[in-house]
């Protein structure tokens, strides 16, 4: 691995990069790692795609995404003018840490999150204060009601899943007049309330969500921010000064698509909720304790396997599952929800696990 | 339109975006004004995107694009750790931009040139000089053999459609041993030589390329660079600390299959420079100087007709060409060269305009 070398501009050799989970390119998996959804995209974004796959490759897409936008901007009920659009959620977050988020002050977010939040932190040279989470897991907004320089809040959480209800989000807006606050929605589909619905009220919201999660389409990389224009034309003008063109016209055409199909949109979240369930109750009966989840995957640990135990079992057996290693939650895993047929194969799995190793604790007792 | 707000990072409103050419979202235009390739990508593209488009779309994309890298390797005989890909060059000469060519002292570029370059400047923060292109638009190569914090270069330079040859890069290559020296290729294909062959000699050189010109798929939103692993790991640090996975499913499998149908590449490079040399031959008639273009785009002036009124007049006409209405490029027009059909239809446009006001111009002389 190079470390370091005189042509990098200063500050590269210290840079921390994310890291994806695990994409495997040979079949075969139970893939339960990156939290994607278990179901097909909407065949409606499918036929989009199809559609525009054709000899208008040839010339550039629309640099700002008009159709598209007009598609979210009705979704929610809000202006076009509220909408910026991006590859991924990923590139529109960095986008609003470079454009929104590098002030005097640090910015805060919570010691347990979305690991990609100091990467960006890190390559823009943005301050920042991880902000405890509680004994229980859960985000205390009276810890974020003290001067900041911008509030990063994913609702629910990742890892954890657990969501904070508009209630909530509101006192924190509303103590962080002068802060812009960015609740970061990939997971909020699956059982937390959307903040789109107080951009009204706060000029200093700004709301991120993706397409790979609830409309099935990690595969496209598309992702949007919703707000008041004065926020969104800080990301523009982020945008316009680094890609004129991020999403290409087969990402716009199958994201307008997906968009679009509320009825498909609504069934493939309800049957991951319903799985959710599930694997948590069947989780439980394993011995494990599991967060309470919004989100389409749980956050569970057992207090006699170590996570990084059940990682390596469970990998064994062709099925992946996320495991930061990391602090107080080293002994978690993240385990995104699947179908019901690859729910119950993890749980098979598992039981086969902890029956293995569970006896001989039993005897040594 | 918004200029300022108490919610952007510092320097947000003095960033000055690059603007793309016009894109018309309504039908029945002569496009001539974003140098696309007038003729549709690889069939082979197509069928690869049409492959790939269906439920693993619901999957994150190979975050290293590592099938795609391969065949960029292979055709180029070079190693996959000397390829890094990107969303559009554009994105790759960002990242560039911000890994490599932010030192104490000042980047070089052209005056006349690629005009997102200053624009990533401002956006990072990065000193620039721009050395000034000699009175028949030609780069000096001893212009840049001068202490600085890189040079960047694009070969055929844009929109002057002028080429350097091998012999003055390797000049300038050993003379900034010491500094990065990126030759951006967008338009190298159309009759210029890359400069590719030269990375085994010089690790201070980075080759960027493009496959929305020669590949005919500005569309799907693909770029690429070359060069010394040591430069290509600052990029992929840089793009791993932004985005894991700029290039969605289709635009990898799309790319991958364009890149590896050369027959079909060489075919239409080959058409689009037996256009140039018609269009250029008959704007000569018309009364135009045109410069000697290696590219796919020609930049012509008229002695008589100020560019700003056959920008109009084409327009009336529904043609579109671009000008950059500045310096001493003021009354250049940048013509895309289209199919023969659209050079032909520009060409016959023109007669009529300068034949409209000619004769005015005679009588009162």
């Amino acid at each position: 691995m190079i470390t370091t070398s005189p042509f990098w501009s200063t500050g590269i050799d210290q840079l921390k990069a994310y890291t994806p989970g695990e994409q495997p390119q040979s079949g075969g998996w139970v893939k339960l790692n990156t939290n994607e959804c278990p179901y097909p995209p909407s065949p409606r974004a499918i036929a989009a795609i199809q559609a525009a796959t054709g000899e208008q490759l040839r010339l550039y897409p629309d640099p700002n995404g008009t159709a598209f936008k007009g598609a979210i901007a009705r979704h929610f009920g809000l202006g076009a003018d509220h909408v910026f659009v991006g590859n991924g959620s990923d590139e529109v977050l960095a986008h609003a840490f470079l454009g929104l988020l590098k002030h005097s002050l640090p910015i805060l977010y919570p010691d347990v999150s979305y690991s990609f939040y100091p990467v960006y932190c890190g390559l823009y040279d943005i301050a920042y204060t991880q902000v405890p989470l509680g004994p229980d897991f859960a985000v205390n907004v009276a810890d974020y009601c003290v001067p900041n320089g911008g509030i990063v809040l994913p609702n629910p959480n990742a890892p954890t899943g657990m969501a904070l209800g508009l209630d909530q989000l509101r006192v924190l807006l509303g103590a962080n007049r002068n802060s812009v606050v960015l609740i970061d929605e990939a997971y909020v589909d699956f059982g937390a309330e959307s903040a789109a619905s107080l951009i009204p009220e706060f000029d200093n919201l700004l709301v991120v969500q993706t397409l790979s999660k609830s409309r099935a389409l990690a595969g496209l990389r598309v992702g949007f921010a919703l707000g008041h224009p004065a926020l969104i034309e800080a990301l523009a003008r982020v945008k316009d000064s680094f890609n004129s063109y991020p999403l290409d016209r087969l990402a716009l055409a199958g994201a307008q698509a997906a968009i679009e199909d509320q009825a498909y949109f609504e069934q493939i979240t309800a049957a991951v909720v319903k799985s959710r369930d599930w694997l948590t109750a069947e989780l439980t009966q394993l011995g494990f304790h599991t967060l309470p989840s919004s989100a389409n995957f749980v956050f569970s640990s057992h207090p006699v396997h170590p996570a990084a135990d059940l990682l390596a079992a469970l990998r064994e057996r062709k099925i992946l599952v996320r495991h930061f290693a990391k602090g107080r939650i080293a002994n978690h895993l993240r385990i995104s929800v699947g179908t019901q047929q690859e729910c119950e194969a993890l749980i098979d799995a598992l039981q086969h696990i902890v029956s293995q190793t569970a006896p001989k604790k039993e005897a040594t007792a």
